[in-house]
């Protein structure tokens, strides 16, 4: 049976052609780029390549920093720990503004902060799922608060916040503004300039890079506290030998996943494809899709199958070859009602029951067939036998 | 012109069995680990079986944590903050007690706590260029220290610090011991539960791993505030999407180099190359080795030789195929002298000429005979060209 992977928002798989870029790097050519010999400066010319392949691909002006670190969550530790020291220690601004639906490595460092006397204020979405500009402009205390951290594109739901306005809101108030942009890189336009953000964060494994290494746009002339200190290692901001195959890599995925060309595919043929998917879940009796199409990024679909549990249907899915997900793979463990259920008054049947498919542009129309007979099966399998499914109530 | 690396120190290359163990997890199993259909549970016996070649390298006991991260550094600072948050802030122990010559990763680190109003004592070495128990038991304030944190060998000298001594006189005054290991570890033998430290970190690329990838041990019971908060990975104790492959390629690579077999290679070997080679230097006119050779890591030699500039000769070396360091790669941009050669009162006109070599077990006898030619032919070339040379003066 050939598996068919629909759980890109968890991982992705490396493009071929990003791993081709890595192999030197992970054989022959391993020297310490901070060394002054030839195998350390000649993988220079490759760590120059793979920046200027990140810079291009989020639009960052060449004044601006894009640290190379370890993950996204990395990033988001970087960001909150760093205003924490540089600012809400230092002034009046000791407030943090973040939202109800951020991925744990922003709402549990938030949690920390709060731990340590940081007021944090957590934005509910709209009966959309999205955090609207309204909800922020209430929450944001004029040269008070600090930060706000918003997450461009929801991994459970796939709902694409306004981040440009909602990052203006914030510089009018004086706070700056950051996003984890995750789950937006790749599948739609990001551009770090048009939207104004201070702070973006980014992890390779989500667009068909390695695991292990991730970036942290900074916005010029803002310095941040690093997370690591130590060695002088990208100019003292982020110490630590770096990972120069993970980071080549990353370039490479960064330029595949973000040209003219990827985009467009990822909002037609993915779209489609997607779209095609979702046409056949809700064709079903009694189920529902969160989120308008319109609002989401194009390869995501969160879908609640009334009398059918989650856990379950993952596991129905799996043996007959599909990988899916419950929600993000970062809390498959946690089995709390998703924000976004709650915020958009879906009955608690239903939001214990979300399952979310997501697309890549590797996945191909066979496997979106083959896909939508399995899902219908297993739906009528399940129902069969779900002691708690009673038709259309 | 064959190039030869005498830079094992700064980083190494991967050993062609670890990239080999990897290369499954870079390409068709790509499954995030945290996922629960197939693609994510295939690679769990891969990340046990690494695990207890991590386990095994160190003699972990089964109860204590090896946390997965991306580099020593990433540990160092873990246990550093972790301490700040866990113990300084909330406890009557607000002294920390680390060395003149550590890593900036731990040192860099402590100056930030210093700044938040930690008391740092900076323990010197002795004329050895070792850190001794006595000045360790001068040092630390009975309840009063929080941690005390020294390197088990030193990357610039090699020299090898009596890690056991130093746990046991802090544990006796009620502190917690912490030891940067990256230099030992495949060197010589590192027993956590001999020593009985409380956090040793390591990184995978210093034994033959790759770049981006490290751990810490924890020893059971103590648990320790994250560096990165966030997702449930590792139970909580280190968010972020766990870099697979990169773990298991630690794993291997932990087990090439930690076996009998390979630590008796390491100091039969190695030593003999590294012990031809140092006569070799100290054959020479006005030249020194840090350090006795009994007290070193088998594969390093730091050397001065008068009347040469460290940087003119690594650039002359380099020229001639060899790849060494002026000292620690993480600093060479830093012209400081080395506070091994004030302490062991070494004058500074030497200090200023540290030459460090590091050998692995890809270390060739006719590498190491190229070396001592180039080597010689080079100190003659360069002090005829000195201004400042004069012969044993």
């Amino acid at each position: 049976m050939e598996r068919i992977y629909l759980d890109n928002n968890a991982t992705t798989k490396i493009d071929p052609e990003v791993l081709n870029v890595m192999m030197p790097l992970l054989s022959e050519k391993y020297g310490n780029p901070n060394s002054l010999h030839t195998f350390g400066t000649e993988v220079h010319p490759d760590m120059v390549k793979a920046l200027d392949q990140l810079y291009a691909g989020i639009n960052a002006s060449d004044n601006s920093d894009i640290i190379i670190n370890s993950c996204a969550t990395e990033g988001n530790n970087t960001v909150l720990k760093g205003i924490y020291f540089d600012i809400i220690l230092k002034s009046d601004k000791k407030h943090l503004i973040t939202t109800q639906i951020e991925h744990p490595a922003v709402s549990h460092t938030a949690d920390f902060l709060e731990s340590l006397g940081v007021t944090v204020t957590r934005l509910p979405v709209s009966e959309s799922g999205l955090i609207t500009p309204e909800s922020l402009k209430e929450a944001i205390v004029k040269d008070k608060t600090a930060l706000v951290s918003v997450m461009w594109a929801n991994n459970e739901t796939g709902l694409i916040n306004p981040i440009k306005e909602l990052a203006q809101i914030a510089h009018e108030n004086g706070a700056l503004f950051h996003t984890d942009a995750v789950q937006a890189i790749g599948k739609i336009s990001v551009d770090v300039q048009d939207t104004n953000v201070d702070f973006l964060t980014f992890s390779a494994h989500k667009f068909h890079g390695p695991k292990g290494v991730g970036g942290l746009y900074i916005k010029d002339p803002i310095k941040l506290t690093p997370l690591f200190h130590g060695g002088e290692h990208m100019g003292g901001k982020r110490a630590g030998t770096i990972n120069v195959a993970g980071m080549v890599g990353m370039g490479k995925a960064m330029e595949l996943a973000t040209t003219k060309n990827a985009i467009e595919y990822e909002n037609s043929v993915v779209r489609r494809l997607r779209d095609k998917l979702e046409d056949a879940i809700i064709s079903l009796d009694d189920t529902i899709v969160i989120g308008s199409r319109e609002d989401r990024t194009p390869n995501t679909i969160l879908a609640s199958f009334k009398g059918i549990e989650g856990e379950a249907f993952l596991w129905d899915l799996n043996q007959n070859g599909i990988a899916a997900s419950t929600g993000s793979a970062c809390s498959s463990e946690d089995l709390e009602p998703d924000p976004t259920f709650v915020a958009m008054s879906i009955d608690s049947d239903l939001a214990h029951t979300g399952l979310r498919f997501s697309l890549s542009r590797f996945t191909t129309e066979e496997e979106i067939d083959r896909a939508i007979e399995v899902i219908k099966s297993s739906v009528k399998r399940l129902r069969e036998i779900s002691s708690t499914y009673v038709k259309g109530e």
